[in-house]
């Protein structure tokens, strides 16, 4: 029987919470400047928006779903008196053009007094900015809802500030993409970069060559409507699509239908079998084929950049094939870099014929290639550095993987113009600098469904924009996650499921049992880092298997882990006597500690939990010895080395991971042991 | 700032939780046959559906939305294998009608065992009703999701088994319907009841008359396209459609377009001014307008039956009007409800030249009017019984409105045909009792917008669907509540939001801060019950004022109360021995006693939440004295009388309404009390 007892929140554990702060603008990015009153402005359902300035369509659908975001975060429908003052008066001079240009005017000021609010633009994008900021501004008081008295002046670092989101490896719907630009608008990021194809699937619908997607896709991709639909909703919202087709590698969904573009003889199924089948770039046929289909998808994606991939080429085809290593030689190739160059210069005529500009990842980058190629890093800033001085353009993605399950504050810390003196960009010139355009989270889709995608973009997503968008000087990792929180919570009226998906996962898990004990576990794991998921001895990854384990459904950062930390941290700078923050501690270690006692019959009952035996037991037995430790410090008494041995070595094997997972209250755990080896010293 | 700290679950105090019982099919409604074996059907990627029989376009659709269903159940996406056996073999004999009848064979047979399962029915419909038992069926398992070995017969007890939603008071978008009628045909209802007009709007376009919604709907309304749309979406589900437009009552939405319907001199808004205007059943350009509009009407809803409302005529106007009155004269027309049985009587025959069988409620029963319209019952089994020895055929609503507020088993309780012999229902013959078409459940929306519908309807409305499916034999609460848990929890896999809703609500409230302390607060208490919410003291009901209070995100039914009732209940029934479930009343009232001291300050902070702090003391109060209580009964010592009045005291004032909520644990405390009271005695 289900008993909806556990569902209750432990207060005891709260209670010793961090104290509240100030009241604080739970911004994010943080605008350029903030200049913060004393008073507040009401929103009630009088508020009223007035456009002065140009007469923009796409900036009053903007004010119109603005409205609608209001009425959502504050419950409240707006019916507004007919001859009232507006609240909010929106300016811009400008309107908005027909396709978005990198480097268009982002700037607004918004300027908020007791009686009402005038948002000021050079442009339409910029009000459209502007409207987002006021949005975060809105909080509840003992009033009613209201907006703080401030002044805003605010413009973007960088002009490109992306997330990529690859649909080829897992395929994301329209849908889920939509609710994911409405929240890249609202931390103002302004570049999606759709990663269309790839070995696992080629989404876009070509009606130059329909087998890419009719044997390619296996039924899952984009028609040509849908994708000028979904452009246009990105473009209402400020955001620019730049489509990725990634070749010569990762092509493996082009070659099922048409077998012949590749170095090997074929055929081909979306299956990998071990050997990764690449684009022939001998064969005069494949740049006949090329003209076509990216003179198609130019017209298809108005966006003046146009992304080739050109990462990662395997080249053992091209090895093995007798004719193209007979190419080679008769170019006077000495590798396969230089075989890659090559067809990258065939591919930047014909993209540079359709009047784009080419994008691609590091690898592009050969000296054959001309200066106006934009270079996308995955290395580093190093290589991003270097790419400028030698006059390329480039964006950074290196440190900014939200699919390798990093902290928030391990990306936030990721700046494309390191500050550091050994750093390569400290070298650049002002000309040179002005080549990093900015930069791209990439949210890759081995590990993501339609169902858990938005979990592993947001809110980190948030951190990243803050970083492209925010004067570099904006760095407070406490700050950061205090605000990325509120940004977290404004996220769902979005539709945004980053937070709300993981408990239907978890009770899928479950059964209809009650999940009290397993959100404890859930809440201090997190996924393996890094590509660690899978290595190669697995075999290949199998993209059909079921992705509805505990791995899948946990939030990529554990929040009560990095709490828990803080306050271990907070104990020992107290010299452990902090008893607060003792008690707060010991009320996890108990919970902990009992924990498996109750969970573990749950895991038994369910084929996707019962690898999680161990990571259960390993929890409870980290609160037993951290409770130990507790005992120890409290009594100044020295634990015997027996004792110390034998927790470390279960602690050891704790911070283990285990079904995926690793427990990210080890470490802290450790400290406390740490600190009762030296109790007898304070 | 915001600690995550408190998201916890309390373990200690599901520890004690009622014990899981036998694994149960967790069916709802339950079906008329059920024979359980002992081994299971595993449900794997490589499951799979084949049709035999009809080919039916419905039923196959039905069966990919089963197939999406199951997939995001189990968040298994299938790969069956081009020649495997299939899993599940759908069989029908005949395919879906056009239009969907009343009493339409909706029985089917669904056998599984452990290698394949086979789904048998008369019908496509039968089909669709089997498929939805077959979801509910799956379960998590230590092999993997399965489905149990069962042979299930099953057929509807009652021909008639309606939902009625009002989108007049509060708009409702078609989104929120449609995922409302998805819930309804996994309950196997088969009727929505669209309650389209009412004083506070008109809501479906009509081209003969554009001022019905134009001057009358504020912008929110259906165009007859989206109707149409709706409606195939409803037909597909198996969910007959059948309009209300309500005359001569609640009609004035249609008077600010068209005053010279109305009996008073108008012009109307739709604001109510205290005097409630009525159709002028006197005018033969009433009936005139009556013919266009019905007709328009009639062609636009297909199904058979139509409802013209007739309740609650407010004869005000009527009696205000000297030519109505001298038409009353003129005709010998003794009082109102003559009058009205007159404009029934046209307008039946208007309603059956169009070839509709009128509906209309209770009041519309008058030996005028001809047997071969439905009566609608809202005042109770005894007028419909009444209704039927008269000849007419009838529908229970009485019972089952869930705007309400009662718990499921109140609803559950009520039978269309009453057993006892007191009842009307027991002395009608067969044929009469034939007559008893059904019921349907009334979701009427003066209290709810689409962000909180869900919640208002599910998952009682479940308990009211097996009233109405089930045989009357399936009668036991406590199965029922175990069953409905479990469904409740299918359903959100259909995207409603009734336990979803909450959480955002919540938050809302609370800006950023943590919710624990206000989910402890939440889970205990109630909407204040029938109509109590608002009397005319406080004059008419603003009906555009924001929805978003503690009231408004509440669930309707708490279940920690029933939970917490059921604990005080065992304790009782051990002679207040059983020391499990006194330590589990312990921590609960123990969490209760401490609340207040935590959530107080976050009260204080939201204009939505500062009406809640006697609620919030009071839920303390309830802790002291229960812990109190049960200190007694330990002892085996008799309290003072003066404790005793003093405790009586604070519970009869924590019992009382506060901010329009009930705390539901007063009385489980009350007993504690009182148990104290006789403490010496065991």
């Amino acid at each position: 029987m289900r008993t909806p007892l556990g569902a209750i929140a432990v207060l005891f554990l709260s209670a010793i919470a961090v104290a509240q702060s100030q009241p604080q603008l739970n911004l994010m990015p943080m605008p350029a400047s903030v200049q913060t009153g004393t008073g507040q402005l009401a929103i009630d359902r009088s508020f009223s928006v007035a456009v002065t300035g140009v007469h923009d369509a796409s900036l009053d659908r903007e004010i119109q779903r603005f409205k609608t975001q209001l009425s959502r975060q504050t419950g409240i429908s707006f019916w507004p008196k007919a001859d009232a003052t507006p609240t909010l008066t929106v300016h811009a001079d400008h309107g908005r053009e027909a396709g978005q240009r990198l480097g268009e005017d982002e700037s607004y000021e918004l300027t908020v007094t007791d009686s009402n609010a005038l948002l000021q633009a050079a442009t339409a994008l910029g009000a459209i900015r502007g409207l987002q900021t006021f949005l975060q501004l809105v909080q509840i008081t003992p009033a009613g809802f209201a907006v703080p008295m401030v002044t805003i002046k605010d413009q973007p670092r960088f002009p490109w500030r992306g997330l990529l989101i690859d649909v080829s490896r897992h395929f994301i719907p329209l849908d889920v993409l939509k609710r994911n630009l409405d929240g890249m608008a609202a931390v103002k990021m302004n570049v999606l970069h759709w990663h269309l194809s790839d070995d696992q699937g080629f989404r876009v619908e070509s009606k130059q060559f329909p087998k890419l997607t009719g044997m390619g896709s296996e039924g899952m991709f984009y028609t040509q409507e849908e994708i000028r639909d979904f452009i246009s909703y990105a473009h209402d919202r400020g955001i620019r699509v730049i489509p990725e087709f990634d070749m010569p590698g990762h092509s493996r969904s082009w070659f099922v239908g048409y077998p012949k573009l590749s170095s090997g003889a074929g055929p081909y199924t979306l299956d990998g079998d071990g050997i990764e089948p690449i684009t022939d770039p001998t064969r005069e046929e494949t740049y006949k084929f090329l003209e076509k289909f990216i003179a198609e998808m130019a017209k298809l994606f108005p966006d003046q950049y146009f992304h080739i991939g050109g990462d990662e080429v395997d080249g053992k085809q091209w090895d093995a094939n007798p004719k193209i290593q007979e190419f080679k030689r008769t170019h006077g190739m000495k590798n396969n870099q230089d075989l890659q160059a090559y067809f990258n210069q065939r591919l930047q005529k014909i993209v540079a014929k359709n009047h784009k500009i080419m994008v691609g990842w590091d690898e592009i980058l050969h000296p054959d290639l001309p200066k106006s190629i934009v270079v996308q890093s995955w290395r580093g800033q190093a290589s991003l550095a270097m790419a400028a001085k030698q006059g390329y353009s480039g964006l950074l993605s290196y440190g900014y993987y939200v699919d390798l399950m990093w902290p928030a504050s391990r990306h936030y810390a990721v700046d494309p113009m390191a500050q550091t003196t050994t750093d390569a960009a400290a070298t650049l010139t002002p000309e040179e600098k002005s080549r990093i355009l900015g930069g791209e989270s990439c949210m890759w889709a081995e590990w993501v469904t339609p169902e858990n995608i938005d979990s592993h973009i947001w809110p980190r997503n948030a951190a990243i924009a803050e970083r492209l968008w925010s004067p570099q000087s904006v760095a407070d990792v406490a700050s950061m996650y205090t605000r990325m929180n509120a940004v977290s919570l404004n996220l769902e009226w979005l539709r945004l499921m980053h937070r709300s998906a993981r408990e239907p996962m978890l009770q899928r898990m479950a059964g209809d049992a009650d999940l009290s004990a397993l959100r404890v576990l859930a809440d201090v794991v997190e996924p393996v880092k890094d590509y660690n998921r899978w290595d190669d001895a697995r075999g290949p990854i199998d993209f059909h298997a079921p992705l509805n384990r505990m791995i899948d459904g946990v939030y990529p950062e554990s929040d009560v882990a990095r709490q828990f930390n803080d306050l271990v941290h907070t104990f020992s700078q107290s010299g452990y006597k902090d008893q607060a923050a003792e008690m707060q501690i010991r009320n996890w270690l108990t919970l902990w500690r009992d924990n498996d006692a109750k969970l573990n019959p749950l895991l038994s009952q369910s084929l996707l939990l019962r690898d999680d035996v161990t990571l259960s037991q390993n929890l409870s037995a980290l609160g037993t010895a951290g409770l130990q430790a507790l005992d120890y410090i409290d009594k100044s008494q020295a634990p015997p080395d027996s004792w110390k041995t034998q927790q470390f070595a279960l602690i050891a094997q704790a911070a283990k991971r285990s079904d995926d997972l690793l427990l990210m209250v080890a470490a802290p755990v450790q400290q406390l042991v740490e600190a009762s080896a030296g109790a007898t010293q304070h």
